[in-house]
């Protein structure tokens, strides 16, 4: 069951703010948190809980995100739990917290508690609801950003839905934002776990826009059980896992596609190497440079910053075996530069929400898709220009 | 000997675009030079000659880099250096190379070749010659950087003076850029060399625009030896080599201040660390955190940004020890919040083209200072705007 309402965190009172999510009768939960060593305070409340077998609410705030904190943080975010178990009338201990917004200011929680006092009265089901949750859980987010999807695993119809958060402070190494999923389906909680990590590696851990990794980041796996008496296991398991990494997809590639003031969702393909680390960081160096990103904005097929970010990105490589094509047309073969109409590739980054860039090395089978947000000027308002 | 000329790689007239640094009668030599394993043809050319006993000019041009250009970029770099010989009349093989300005593009030789021949022609010695210098190897900079100090050492008076360049595609692991230092200190070749990488290190490798490791990153030091007879060693080595850094870190830090689009100079100061290594992947972090350099931009005393970054820099260490400061105001002690004055914080950022974060661990007692730009909509412009 699902929630969302203005609680006062936020001040705009047409925002909702705080979200309860509930499987009352209890899931198998996974987490997925920040690598940051600057964690805030709900991120190791639900690390010392999951995985559990037995998990019934998360509650969200967004507007604040109770990080840097200190000693009353931990104690708000612990309180905040409570509220919800005895506002829902749900066991003590089953559920988690997530907070996301403004760093090293306190909770106000007064208007918590009576947020979730509030929310707790309207938990449903459906669209409505669901929708109002995942407005609660957003910041400078343009819109929300939701994914579902339903299959058949097991002779069992599976229902599986996410909601996910963010736009800024985005950079991977852990669970890159909020983001809550739920399902039916019966997964024991070692199983949601895995699945979990594997998906989220794929997809939350493969999206920047500026690289610096928040404090907050989680991301959670409900599974209620509804679905079927028995426990997926094996093939049935492998396609769950499938079904939940194209869910997280979805939802991961809305947050660059959404990244402050970003006009192109930039897919960075990086191909031909010895292993899938090396297509990382070579992936993860060219998305987060500012001259990479900047000509993007620009619709400028400048190779010249792409192929000098992959040169310093620490993996070895031979340039002289490089390829690089954007949007299809090949501007660098075998390290030197292959003659291409300009203007029709740049029309086609002016043209396309999407750029895409495709880096072939000659070093290995492994690859990876990598995804960012472009550089504007409107990235630079909203964070030199409005305090957070 | 110096001359700085108009060839007409550069569009305007008006603009010097090549340069020469000669020391007629020799120079020992040493020379530091980018990490990107896409690296420019001159920076391969003068890593293949350097430290050398015997080397009697530097030839320079801007606006066109050199880089990315295969075979051909590989020839025309050695016929750079052969004409510049041809023309000082000066020893086979005694020339270097540098090259800035567009990646992937062909060096238009005829232009360079009347540009060397005028220049071996105008060169001098004295302000003039070397103002012109200065200014024939910078590109989007807004002025000329340059340094000079005169310093006794074993009783002869010692002249050293150097010229850089670099506003963007500046990111460390390396010389960060072109510089050219000479003196007329007596030093050996394997000397030059050592002190010329130590003084790097803490000065040209300690800088950032925004973190793009450039393919042409170079840094000549020449020593005619005309200051004594005798080469430096021992305690007069080690005053020089102090003389050096000081000279490159005047040099280093002009290139942050005149960043591409820059309204600050961020000193970002580590101290408390358990090794150098580890203050400085800090400082980096933080330093190329947009977030970070966007909050300076707008006078934000936003400690949050700057405590995250240091979190997922991949250096270990306790939170709850962790002390900021920012241009003297301590904002945040032992890990949690403390109360402060932001609009005479705010005040002291607008008011200040230098902006100084202190972040304070408590894991040992190795520090260091890094020096960055922030990040403004003019940076935006000129990357985006303008194809390079």
């Amino acid at each position: 069951m699902f929630a969302g309402v203005h609680s006062g965190v936020k001040q705009n009172p047409e925002k909702e703010d705080l979200t309860l999510v509930t499987c009352p009768d209890g899931a198998t939960t996974g987490g997925v948190y920040t690598t940051n060593l600057v964690r805030a305070a709900p991120v190791d409340f639900d690390r010392s809980r999951t995985p559990s077998g037995d998990i019934r609410a998360a509650v969200v705030n967004s507007g604040n995100a109770n990080a840097c904190t200190g000693e009353r943080g931990e104690r708000d975010a612990a309180e905040m739990a409570r509220l919800t178990v005895e506002a829902c009338g749900l066991p003590k201990d089953s559920a988690l917290v997530m907070s996301t917004g403004i760093i090293g200011e306190h909770l106000p929680m007064t208007k918590i508690a009576s947020g979730i006092q509030t929310a707790a009265g309207q938990l449903a089901e459906g669209e409505d609801a669901f929708m109002a949750a995942a407005r609660g859980i957003i910041t400078t987010d343009k819109d929300t950003k939701t994914a579902s999807r339903e299959f058949e695993i097991g002779g069992a119809t599976i229902r599986l839905a996410g909601m996910a958060k963010g736009a800024g402070m985005i950079g991977p190494k852990m669970a890159t934002m909020l983001g809550v999923l739920v399902t039916d389906a019966a997964v024991s909680a070692e199983n949601a776990q895995t699945a979990l990590a594997a998906a989220v590696q794929e997809t939350f851990n493969c999206i920047s826009v500026e690289g610096h990794t928040s404090t907050n980041d989680t991301v959670l796996l409900m599974c209620s059980g509804k679905a079927a008496e028995t426990e997926l296991a094996g093939e049935d398991l492998a396609t769950f896992t499938e079904g939940l990494t194209d869910v997280c997809l979805e939802l991961a590639r809305a947050i660059p596609a959404d990244g402050e003031g970003a006009t192109h969702l930039i897919t960075v393909e990086v191909a031909g190497c010895a292993t899938r680390d090396d297509a990382f960081v070579i992936a993860k160096t060219i998305a987060d440079s500012p001259l990479v990103k900047t000509a993007v904005t620009g619709n400028d097929p400048n190779w010249g910053r792409i192929v000098s970010a992959a040169g310093y990105a620490g993996v070895d490589f031979d340039p002289k075996q490089a390829n690089l094509r954007i949007n299809g047309f090949e501007l660098y073969q075998r390290g030197a530069p292959v003659e291409f109409d300009v203007e029709a590739a740049s029309n086609s980054m002016r043209e396309n929400p999407e750029t895409h860039v495709l880096l072939t090395l000659g070093e290995g089978d492994a690859s990876v898709r990598f995804y960012t947000s472009d550089l504007t000027i409107e990235y630079i308002h909203i964070n030199a220009d409005y305090h957070t």
